[in-house]
This record gives structure tokens, C-alpha cells and sequence, in this order.
């Protein structure tokens, strides 16, 4: 079985092009671990800056090589948590939805490596401005926060800016990506692998209520949506430009389209919201998955997607496809 | 130099799997002749149904073989054009945004191949149905009318549900595709091939104004948004849930998020975007190009845009995409 090595792998020292994405509540230390242990890299969701949470988590997947993410606007109010997170040595710090500069020399001289993920050129410009040692160009199909470019214009596009400005600089693609075709094709576009959210999501280790897992498997692609909706319900203040990319359902239904009014019933519809989503109940809260359900019809070990992701696309590289090159 | 060869080469008996989008006003005549001349697939863009134009830009086009595209809703309003066509002998007629039942067997009598455009999964499942021999996923990427899923995961969704319910039938992907990244790509994608709009809109042969040629040699991927303010203002009746990524630009920010106001004055906006758009104002009317525009930096002929995605995507191929198989 041919295995993909390249300037990804051997930069993080890992068998396998494949990062697990920092998914706020959903990305703990269980799976960071396993995604390491499989050969990839794991990193663990900073969220909005809960640090016992994150000493658990990180206890959790002592004995393993891993990273953590951060919501950088949230990191600008509790930056203590970068500096304790830098204790525990990880082996990367994602910084994403967010100016990176304030956070840029203290990850360095914590020994991690810098990552920057990426929404659209002008977030690629910063990026290569603080020297991010990898940069992720996140697509418009990812589950969770995120904006709208398309992968596969972004991906080529943010790979010759960084050829031009950055050329040490890695280029992790992210969105949409949930098996070795999507693997495959992130690097003929020009990134060095893939940061995968949704399809981790749906695995055992996730911390995912079973009830969203059952509807992740039953969801087809079309079936998610773009919105703000969640974060108004939750009085949570994401920058504008930044959405949230959920499971179509009653809730999305109910309020999208009615920002305005959903913002003055927020003392009302919060508490409701947090209480749907901690009973995961899946039509009143929103369910945190992207375009890539449509490619997903089983919960499994991490280890299992990560290893199927790595061999399905080493040989889907290997046989070009199923072209002939005469 | 190698030459990629799949089913979507032999089928349509092309030297790359390449074919022009049928671009509505810009893909005329010379740009279906030119892409065919080399090596791969023109469609003429029947538009919105002017069958004195169309009968143009097939005489223009003689001497080729080179096929026809067209906007199903559109094409119900006046069904004759589709019979007048098909007397040209078209290697294939695609349908795009609309049921394309009401055609296919008028098209395979006609002996042309049926292909149809889909923007989500719905829309696979009619291709499915009707038995295309060409199913085209079109990506939220493309430039001009199109819908919202991204190509990272709608076009293996789209194989999966072809490979398991019409195999017979080939994938091509649509939207973002501008170089042999892009083609090589949608190959690891599950596509047989690509269809390619916004690049050749960016051709020295499509029917397009040069300082719109200008705008997107300027622009970043960035640049583009999805809107129906063109629709609008022109009272083109586009349905509900298609729409039409063009250039940010002045009339854009005018009238984009104030659909209303445009629609209670499109009889004094509709001229005014018309007469702009006659002009080759790219700040006044639209300028229909995708998100590839950030992979474009100067106009070229056909030609050389087609052999040089060829040939970038067989040499990706064949290297692995830099990448080491171990």
C-alpha cells in the first residue's frame, strides 16, 4: 500500500497529509489523539476560551503528539489561554477568523508551529505577512464558521501567492474534503493536505451528540446552509463576513431571514437554543456539519477515516485517477 | 508529453476532456470552434433564445464539430430553436437550470448526446433519470447562473450516486476550473472531465467586451459575487435559487441587499444596464465572471488555454502532484 510523503509530512513528522480541524466543542482531546495515533495530526478546539476544558482535553491526549486551535477574536480576550496551551508543548497553534499578529511571537517561542487558516486572499496576504509556517486555505463547503470561496479556485490561487511570497510555506486545503478523492485533489491543486472537519466530526471520538450523529449520516449534501443564525441565538459576536455553515433544519427555518427579530428575542431563544443543543435535539439547534455529509453514511473510529482518506487517495494518485497518460 | 485519455475522450472521440461552457452572449461561434479545433469540446451558448444569432454563430462555427448549450427554462418559451439546432448536427446539447425532461428524446433522436447541468443533488437525480449520457456538477464557483454547493464535495457526491445508478453515464465537473490543477483535480474529484466557462470568457475568441477582458485580468477570486440584481434589472425571469456570480462592482453595491427598490425600478434600471452593459462599462453593468478570475492574468487564445490545461494536468498526473508514493 504506497503512502503519500511530501514536504507536509515531513515538516510535522507525520505519516499522513491529513490534520484534523480545531471544531469548537466537537474537537477534543479523545480525537486529536486518535488522529494522531492514526498518523496524521490531531488538533484540539481552543473554542471560546474555556480553560478548564482545554486542561481536560489536553490531559485526555497526554502521550500523543498534538495540536490546538484558537478562534483568534476570541483569543484577544483571554490571551492567558495561548500562554498555559504552550505548556503543553503542542505541536502546532491554528489561528483562524482573526488578525494572527498579536499571537504570531509567542507561538514561535513556544516551539510550535505557526498556522494560519484563511477564508479569502486578503486573510492569505496576512498570513504570509506574520511568516505562518502552514497556511490553510478553508473552502466555502466546511461545516462551522467559515465565508464563501470556492476550493478549487482558492486553493490554486492562495498556492501561487505563496510560491511568489511564502515558498517555505506549507498550503493545507479545508472544506468539503472527507475521503482520499478530496485528499487527492487537494494536493493536484496545489496544497500539501488537508484539514478535515465534518468527516471527523462524524467519528466515534468527536464529542457529538449521538442524536446529530444519526442525522449527519442521513443528511445528503445539499442539506446544510450558510448563516448566522446560531450565533445571534447564542449571543455569540462573530465578526461580520463570517458565517456558519449548519444542518438545514426547523431552527434554521425558523430564523434565517429574520436575523433582526431573532437579535431582539435572543433573552428568549438563547436559553432555548442551549437547552435543544445540550438535549441534542436535531431540528431545534443547530447541527455543526458541512457539504461533505453527502460523502459520509457511517460514524467511525478516527483512526479508520484517517487510514481509508490516506490509502484511497495514495492509490487513487498512484493509478492517476483512472486516466491513461499516453 | 503525455495526453490524458478516459472515457470522456473516447465517448466524445476528443483528444482532452475539455469542453467550453455555453456562455450566454460570450460563448459564440469562433470560441466552440477554437476549443474543439483544439482538442477539445466547443458548445455554442444558445442563450436566451435568439435563433437569428444562434444560426450566426453555427455558420461561424462550420467546419467543426462543436455542440450546443442551453438555459432549460428558457428554452420551453420557444421549444422550435432546439429542433432548428439539432439540423446542425451538434455533437451534444446540454441543458442547464430547468427540468430537462421535455427535450431528451427531441435531442437523442437528433443524435446529439444529452448532457445535463446540475446544481445539486435534486438536480443529479433527474440527469440520473433521464438517462444523460453527460452529467455536469457545476460548482458554487462558476461564473454566472448557477446555485451553492462546492465542487470539493459535490462532485464525489455526484460520482457515487451516477456510479451507483447510471454507470453508463460520464461526470464532468463545472466552476472554479481554470488550469491543469483545476483538471486534474475534478479527475481525483470522480469527474471524466471538465467544463470551463470563466477562463474562456477570458479568451481572445469570446464575445466579450475589452474592458470587461480588462476587469478580470485586475481582479482576485475575491472579486465575485452571487446575485440576482442583474436578473432584475435586465426582467430576465430567472427561477428562484439560481444565481448569477459576476464582478463586485459598482452596480453591485448599488443594488445588491435592495432587490426590491431594483424591481419597482427596473423600468428605468433595465435600460440604464443595458446601455452600460452595450458599452463595455464594467461598473455599471454586470461582468460575468467566477472565482477562477484570480487564477487569469492575461487574455489568450483558446487554443493555447485548452493545450495548456491539458498538458499542466497530465504532468500533474503523471508526478503525483509532487508528491512521493512510498
Amino acid at each position: 500500500m504506497p503512502v503519500i510523503s511530501n514536504r507536509l509530512t515531513r515538516t510535522l513528522n507525520i505519516t499522513h497529509p491529513i490534520i484534523s480541524a480545531p471544531m469548537a466543542f466537537a474537537g477534543g482531546g479523545a480525537l486529536a489523539a486518535a488522529v494522531s495515533a492514526a498518523g496524521g495530526l490531531g488538533l484540539i478546539g481552543g473554542g471560546y476560551g474555556d480553560s478548564t476544558w482545554l486542561d481536560e482535553q489536553f490531559a485526555i491526549a497526554a502521550g500523543q503528539r498534538v495540536g490546538v486551535g484558537f478562534i483568534t477574536w476570541s483569543l484577544r480576550k483571554s490571551p492567558s489561554l495561548l500562554t498555559d496551551v504552550l505548556k503543553r508543548k503542542p505541536a502546532a497553534v491554528m489561528l483562524s477568523f482573526g488578525d494572527p499578529r498579536p499571537f504570531v511571537d509567542e507561538i514561535r517561542d513556544g516551539s510550535a508551529l505557526v498556522m494560519c487558516q484563511c477564508q479569502n486572499i486578503d486573510h492569505v496576504w496576512d498570513a504570509i505577512d506574520v511568516g505562518a509556517d502552514i497556511i490553510v486555505a478553508q473552502n466555502a463547503e466546511a461545516g462551522g464558521h467559515g465565508a464563501l470561496r470556492g476550493g478549487l479556485s482558492f486553493v490554486p490561487e492562495a498556492a501561487d501567492l505563496i510560491a511568489a511570497h511564502s515558498p517555505n510555506a506549507l498550503l493545507v486545503a479545508a472544506g468539503g474534503i472527507a475521503d482520499g478523492r478530496g485528499l487527492a485533489a487537494s494536493l493536484m491543486l496545489g496544497a500539501e493536505g488537508v484539514l478535515v472537519g465534518t468527516r471527523l466530526w462524524a467519528s466515534a471520538e468527536a464529542l457529538v451528540h449521538r442524536r446529530h450523529h444519526e442525522a449527519i449520516v442521513e443528511a445528503n449534501g445539499d442539506e446544510t446552509i450558510r448563516t448566522t443564525v446560531a450565533d445571534i441565538a447564542r449571543q455569540i459576536p462573530w465578526p461580520r463576513g463570517l458565517t456558519a455553515r449548519v444542518r438545514r433544519n426547523a431552527f434554521t427555518q425558523r430564523w434565517h431571514g429574520r436575523e433582526d427579530l431573532l437579535e431582539r428575542n435572543a433573552a428568549v431563544e438563547g436559553p432555548r437554543y442551549r437547552e435543544a443543543f445540550a438535549e441534542g435535539d436535531p431540528d431545534n439547534a443547530s447541527v455543526w456539519f458541512g457539504e461533505a455529509a453527502g460523502l459520509i453514511s457511517a460514524i467511525e473510529p478516527a483512526s479508520r477515516i484517517v487510514e481509508r482518506m490516506a490509502a484511497d487517495a495514495a492509490s487513487r494518485l498512484a493509478g492517476h485517477a483512472g486516466a491513461t497518460l499516453a
